[in-house]
């Protein structure tokens, strides 16, 4: 038992680094394992512009968002701007924040996440996912 | 003169509806007018990798953060999942969210985002949008 006390020294002392960090900056500098991370998640149909099918996934999205480790949740569709540099091609965006990486991996694995994609995969055609950490 | 009184009738009742939806149901069902705008860009460098270029792009957006119609603002880099879906060839993301699509518009034309781009293109090779407006 004697490593007890040493460990509990170096979390705190861990802890007190991390504070200095957080007190002396921008929200930048948090250390990687408390940095949002943000899972933007673009889905095309296998049946382009049913609205039925549209419909289906975001149901499905909805059930999803209770996932208990999701920060934020947001379900949009495509806006009506439209310059070169934008896909629009999509038909359902999916933007998740979560506190950190350990609770986006937990969330990979997650029943309520296994059984939206058992229930909702037949509906679409390809998926891209951009997976990012704050700066 | 006369068609006032029938406008004002019109954008109350307007507002009455508006009022009702938002009452009665989850945040989904606001108008489009003042729905949230996800505005996600992914930017890959014309230097792919280099720590310099990334951190002058970075420096770039945090200074185009400060646009007054931005509500929040991320910029991430690619997070260390690799699956097949995801797309991590990209270095830098950035992701706004806006009260609706009118700030997002006076942001693209803001003189801060003029600068920005005038200032920091040179660094990129190529820039997908992503605009969704939640459902």
């Amino acid at each position: 038992m004697k490593s007890i006390p040493r460990r509990k020294f170096i979390g705190q002392a861990a802890l007190a680094a991390g504070a200095g960090v957080l007190a002396s900056s921008f929200k930048t500098n948090l250390t990687m394992a408390d940095k949002t991370f943000i899972h933007h998640v673009y889905f095309w149909l296998k049946n382009p512009g049913s609205v039925e099918d549209t419909d289906k996934l975001i149901a499905g999205l909805k059930k999803l968002s209770k996932v208990s480790t999701i920060a934020s949740a947001h379900i949009g569709k495509p806006a009506d701007t439209n310059r070169e540099v934008i896909d629009r091609s999509y038909a359902v965006s999916w933007c998740l924040f979560f506190k950190n990486s350990t609770d986006q991996a937990s969330y990979q694995t997650d029943p309520v996440h296994l059984k939206f994609i058992d229930e909702c995969s037949s509906l679409w055609s390809k998926v891209v996912v951009y997976d990012s950490i704050d700066v």
